[in-house]
């Protein structure tokens, strides 16, 4: 009898479980229904119901197939919230009904000395990626957040604060972290003059990150119509870098810049603006070559540096930062059937600032 | 009595001096001889008879004015060693037949944040360098090295060590502190794996003192010729650049490249070298930009930056590092009426690893 029900409790664990996302069958194509299997939940892993899932650019990047490694059929979506709906037998972290999170990782070596040092996202042995990535339990391709449900191992799942409105929270895992993580490598603060190019989803993340920090921060658009709304999101200054004069009185103010542009531009706007020893950060993935004018680089003395998401133990701390000082992201709720119209918007820069896709309506 | 000989003093000091020198006339002319005057010794100012001058690449990138902005006649020469012959009367710091050095400044604002902090490399004011700046006693170009005598403030007046031979001192004005600098600022010694890029003036100093300072240093060069010389230098590795086996190996390896190429380049390759959070610093005064792979740079967290020569307070620290470390360069003497062969030389790599010019031989 206690055999019987043992295999039997083994056999509903270890069934795959039909999934619903929007799909992208190539990379002409636009996102639509598709149905497809979900891994079985092993006994480290958690099952999501996902509520909410983010829109990234990176995830225009993927469909289109600019990294040239995509793999179709295609599931985008690496800023996940939703509910625990099953824990597998050794999970301690997480019980039902849990608020959780995912963001652009689902699994690392977990050996290298990255992983130890808690930068999955640096995983020398390559992380997974929560999209088009290789599924270690089943060597399959791994599908994202514009699906019903995600099954992932505890390690990668994070803990989301109560007290703040769910939808605002799913871009903090890609968008959050990916500001939040250089700005507190860099020790941003107090006394510190910061520049944030671009007002997307990212650039009003950096925004509300660098002042809560504490810096003085301009936000830098080609966008003269960016102004009302930078302010209103906290900047203390702003300037047109399309402007020559604007660009002009700007040369060696800041300490600090973040640039989060997505799309191929001129940085050497940017770093003619650094201070002696001022770093500018990278967050593109745009895979075309930048030119750099190293010799003014070298003339003071500045950096310019890349940067990747943020791994598991920070982007927890980001959560928590979050939840203490009250800071989400600013979002519009979109229902699925309307994501294709929705990147057209995005790559027009009609957005404030992240489209969160309202999962109910898949 | 009194009075008369006081007159007679300053009108002595306040003479201009006949210097000798070699000059070229234009950015196509050869170094030939030129009679000009220095500026008349003041009161902080310190008259050195110039023993040595080292031969810079930069000397090469001025006479051809590869920056567009040299005046002719030009002086070149900034790796200046030689003997106090003078000093006004206010001067403090040395005394007629000290043994001092001049680097690549003579002057600069010291009132601006930069200057206040010992980078004087970086006033903000702009520096003035040793040859081709503004004199700001007189509104003069300033003349370099290759000449029989220079007059310099006291404050831009490096003392040397008689303990080292002194035409092997004179590279270290330039060459010596543009490379240590940077291994300082980024606290390279042990437990670091760093590779050297190029095996001229700056890039041997760089292995001596990287493995002065306890890193493991790999010498990287287009010249399998080189590994023989590198190793005898000291580097513990050697690989050839041009080889894609040995590139392909060195993937993710090092956490700091100094990259000590004066001439146009392509830097990804020794950024794919880069461990996670691994930096190159680049020497180069080339004004031509240089395409950068910037997602590489995010995917590893990686970063490049710039870095010129160091403040005087750092070049003095140098000069004691060397003298206590017996750190020298490595040089090849030769007469002044032998400078334009020895710089096609230069510009053939054919050098091992420093000319250096007996200003004797004037």
């Amino acid at each position: 009898m206690f055999e019987t029900q043992t295999i039997n409790v083994d056999e509903v664990i270890s069934e795959t479980l039909p999934t619903r996302a929007f799909a992208a069958q190539s990379s002409t194509s636009q996102l639509a229904l598709w149905n497809f299997e979900r891994r079985a939940v092993g006994p480290r892993d958690v099952l999501i119901k996902i509520r909410y899932c983010g829109v990234c650019h990176t995830d225009i990047h993927f469909l289109k197939n600019d990294l040239g490694f995509s793999v179709y059929p295609l599931v985008p979506g690496h800023e996940i919230v939703g509910i625990v709906t099953r824990t597998g037998d050794l999970v301690k972290k997480f019980s039902e009904g849990d608020v959780v999170g995912v963001g652009c990782l689902v699994e690392s070596c977990r050996t290298c000395a990255n992983c130890k040092e808690g930068e999955e996202q640096y995983c020398l042995n390559g992380a997974v990626y929560t999209y088009n990535g290789i599924e270690k339990e089943t060597g399959n391709i791994t599908y994202g957040g514009y699906s019903s449900q995600v099954v992932v191992n505890e390690d990668f799942v994070l803990h989301v604060s109560d007290k703040l409105p769910l939808e605002k929270v799913a871009p903090l895992l890609c968008a959050g972290i990916t500001t939040y993580s250089p700005l507190r490598r860099w020790n941003i603060g107090k006394n510190h003059r910061v520049a944030i190019v671009g007002l997307g989803g990212l650039g009003h993340m950096a925004v509300k990150f660098a002042r809560s920090f504490g810096a003085d921060v301009t936000l830098l658009s080609t966008s003269p119509l960016k102004e009302q709304d930078a302010l209103a999101l906290g900047a203390n200054q702003f300037a047109v870098t399309t402007d020559d004069v604007q660009v002009q009185k700007l040369t060696g103010s800041f300490d600090f810049i973040l640039d989060t542009i997505c799309s191929q531009h001129d940085l050497n706007i940017y770093l003619g603006m650094l201070k002696t020893h001022g770093s500018l950060v990278y967050l593109g993935i745009d895979p075309a070559p930048s030119k750099i004018a190293l010799v003014s680089m070298v003339f003071s003395g500045r950096t310019v540096a890349g940067s990747l998401i943020g791994g598991i133990a920070e982007t927890q701390e980001m959560l928590n930062y979050c939840a203490e000082h009250n800071i989400t992201s600013d979002v519009e709720i979109i229902d699925i059937k309307d994501i294709n119209e929705a990147y057209v918007r995005m790559v027009n820069k009609d957005v404030k600032y992240r489209f969160v896709i309202d999962m109910a309506t898949l």
